[in-house]
């Protein structure tokens, strides 16, 4: 690819010859051949080898490239450029012989079915979705259009997914939420009869699980986007846009705002309420709700800046005590230090 | 199906028309065909349309249904009443013919392995067992009666699995401990040749990890109910009907007793015991054992009255250090001032 | 198995009759036909039937066994000796028919690929190397020699795996970095174009998640040891023989040193680097870079010494507000009372 069809294709300015690029490259790793984004002036100095092409707001002083293409948002230019390098699986397009589509199940135009992928009765799929190889799509599930299913995901009956969802591999819709009724002689099983819907433009990461509803719906909201190895208990509700980073956890019933941002391996209890635009640090263990727009951390969360005050106090604790002994010493005189344990 | 007819089956009293029940809504949800389930009196102001069917304790005095299952126990009637809710996906029934069956192994009466599930040299399944697709089950297995296994569960040869088990997708049990020797020159596997045992009416979420011993068993004992993404380790003993909730991890070689809850995200060291019907809140990291009946929490854990009262000065910190300010100005004057940080 | 034979084998003096061994034992469990190792001197009293041979460095005084293997080092002894007891499931060797493999892959001799698992484009495979069923490999991959990949692993496009690497079911390898950039309208996907590299003798547990690069590498270190559940964040590297236990979790562009130390549930903040031989307990929060051989612990790492001063002092909390309350009354009198809270 030359350095002037992304340029065509994307705009900005290519100063210098018209390179052809072989591959996408950090600053560190660059090679004559490579395209690199340079976000931020000053950083050009970790590019050791001169670089092909270096997109760049503007032509660093030092001469770090072959080439240069000058534009206003390169941060913005990289996720447009970088679509032109991504490689797909060469799946065999359309519908795999050794797949299982039920006889009453309704495939729209072009949709990819892979190999040894499961498409359960009455479902339906709309049109350009891609379902790789080994996924499991149980009955009356809907999936609409421009949708990609890697392998080993499984759906869950009656599941509803909206269009240009993404869910990556080993990813679990649709099981069993986590009900269970306390009796003497054991735990009886709450039959989990309700069902998940993920609205357009969710991306979901490799080795999640979304339980079902007991009754009624667990909802994953418009443009969420959802790291690896997360957990969303049953009836959650994450609104519009929110976004969580690894190994987060969500339990039963708790509702999450829109625009919310979670860090990775935060904890949030049932039936709690967490507002709009609220943040929650990584590794928060979130034990009541959170009003809108607040900024939450610690063990068991506070706000932000409270906690923070208190974690730092936490550090100092030996002097604070140590200021404490100084006290009663000159207070109470020598007798305080037979009672100190 | 009709109102009487449930209440033919799991008794009650029906005071109204015998309506026809299309679904089961939750409360807020409810619509004119719509079976719902009202546990608390007072509840019943969710309740925004008008329900087909209202199983309650007593019949609420605004008229929110248009008829009601007077029963005893909501809760527990809710349990009955879901099963005939439940859809489970409509496999072929039989062994698929593009499953592979070792000639080997032994199927009871009226089981089902879906397609493209892999059943091993040896290994014996009970009668109405359904193996879904997507399954793979090593050699030398023993699997009981009427258990199911979903898509993409991996069982690895020599486990022992009891009658009536659940094992949601993704899960893999029997893979190998985390059990490594240290040298010089990096780390020696020491081989896993021990097995898992998982005894009657267990059930296990979606993508959980159950690690096989290193030598003689790791047990998850009768009843025992596991939520989704949780791992166990090589040589960890699970007791009876304890119940662990998503993303908790418990260490090589720990004892669990029965009847024990723990939140999610737990963290259990290795090698500790945890005493019968002791409680482990979310979250919490356990690092020594814990005496039957205990409740603990935090993130080094402790007794949970005696962690929420340091947990509690932990949030009032600036006041505390605040107030010693104030004592070393009175007792040591100003002089003090310089010395603080 | 004759205990001669063994001795034969991996060395050590036979004392007494040479045993027919049927399995490996913990002592506990110890039968006549079981080889039980004992590392500890002392610990032979856990043996309450006697064992067929002991593994020991000198014979107990007390006759637990029948036979005894006298050797330097009992552990490393079971790391060899156990060997001989590892059952791999029976797979049929060479290329299954059921699998896919794409015309242009090439496979090196004694290759296994079981039933359902899918080679892509372009993908090249190391002699004896075991790929199991249900294992999908996309394009351009490349797998080196003797490398065993169990069932449900997914490995993305341009992999690149080196020798007698282990990954366990349901590992995913690969996949999209979690990378998003933030619009008025919602978050726009960055395109992950990198890869992952995976070094010589590297073993991953089951249900991990390591996501290849935004650009540039993802890379596991030569020997490091993955527990179960592990997340890998984009463009994060792992150095050599650096180990983690399950459930821990990696933010991107972290770089970790060697022999690094993990426990469980911990997780790392992004773009930190973690020092050569540092050890991070389990459960630790890491918030900034960790220097080489410091021991750090904490939700809010600290150097654990540090750490656990402060997390003792947290304990005696109640204990030093007492103090602080009864110096009040000392130094300011009774007036102090009312304004606490």
């Amino acid at each position: 690819m030359k350095a002037s069809e992304i340029v065509k294709k994307f705009g900005g300015t290519l100063v210098g010859p018209d390179i052809e690029i072989e591959k996408v490259s950090p600053p560190e790793d660059a090679t004559p051949d490579s395209l690199v984004f340079l976000f931020e002036q000053g950083k050009e100095k970790e590019i050791r080898t001169r670089a092909g092409v270096l997109v760049c707001k503007e032509k660093p002083s030092v001469d770090v490239a072959h080439s240069y293409i000058i534009v206003s948002d390169p941060r913005k230019y990289m996720v447009q450029a970088l679509s032109l390098f991504v490689k797909e699986t060469r799946l065999n397009p359309g519908v795999s012989n050794e797949a299982y589509v039920d006889p009453t199940a309704k495939l729209g135009e072009n949709v990819t079915v892979g190999q040894w992928s499961y498409i359960g009765y009455g479902t339906e799929i709309g049109e350009n979705t891609v379902i790789y190889p080994h996924v499991f799509i149980g009955d009356n599930v809907k999936i609409g259009t421009g949708v990609k299913i890697y392998p080993f995901v499984y759906i869950g009956n009656d599941t509803f997914i909206g269009n240009r969802v993404v869910i990556h591999s080993g990813t679990k819709i649709g099981t069993d939420g986590f009900g269970f009724l306390k009796t003497q002689e054991g735990y009886l099983k709450i039959p989990q009869v309700g069902r998940v819907v993920i609205e357009d433009d969710v991306e979901i990461g490799a080795n999640c699980a979304i339980d079902r509803a007991t009754i009624g719906e667990t909802r994953i909201g418009k443009g969420v986007k959802l790291d690896n190895l997360i957990q969303i208990g049953h009836n959650v509700t994450v609104g519009e846009h929110t976004v969580m980073a690894a190994q987060t956890g969500i339990a039963g019933s708790t509702k999450i705002g829109k625009w919310v941002m979670m860090g990775g391996q935060v904890g949030v209890a049932d039936h709690l309420e967490i507002g709009d635009r609220a943040i929650i640090m990584a590794k928060s263990g979130v034990s009541k709700s959170v009003p809108p727009r607040k900024i939450y951390e610690g063990y068991m969360a506070r706000e932000r800046r409270q906690y923070l005050k208190s974690r730092s106090l936490f550090d100092r604790l030996p002097e604070f005590v140590e200021r404490l002994k100084r006290l009663e010493r000159e207070v109470f005189g020598n007798e305080t230090e037979n009672t100190e344990k």
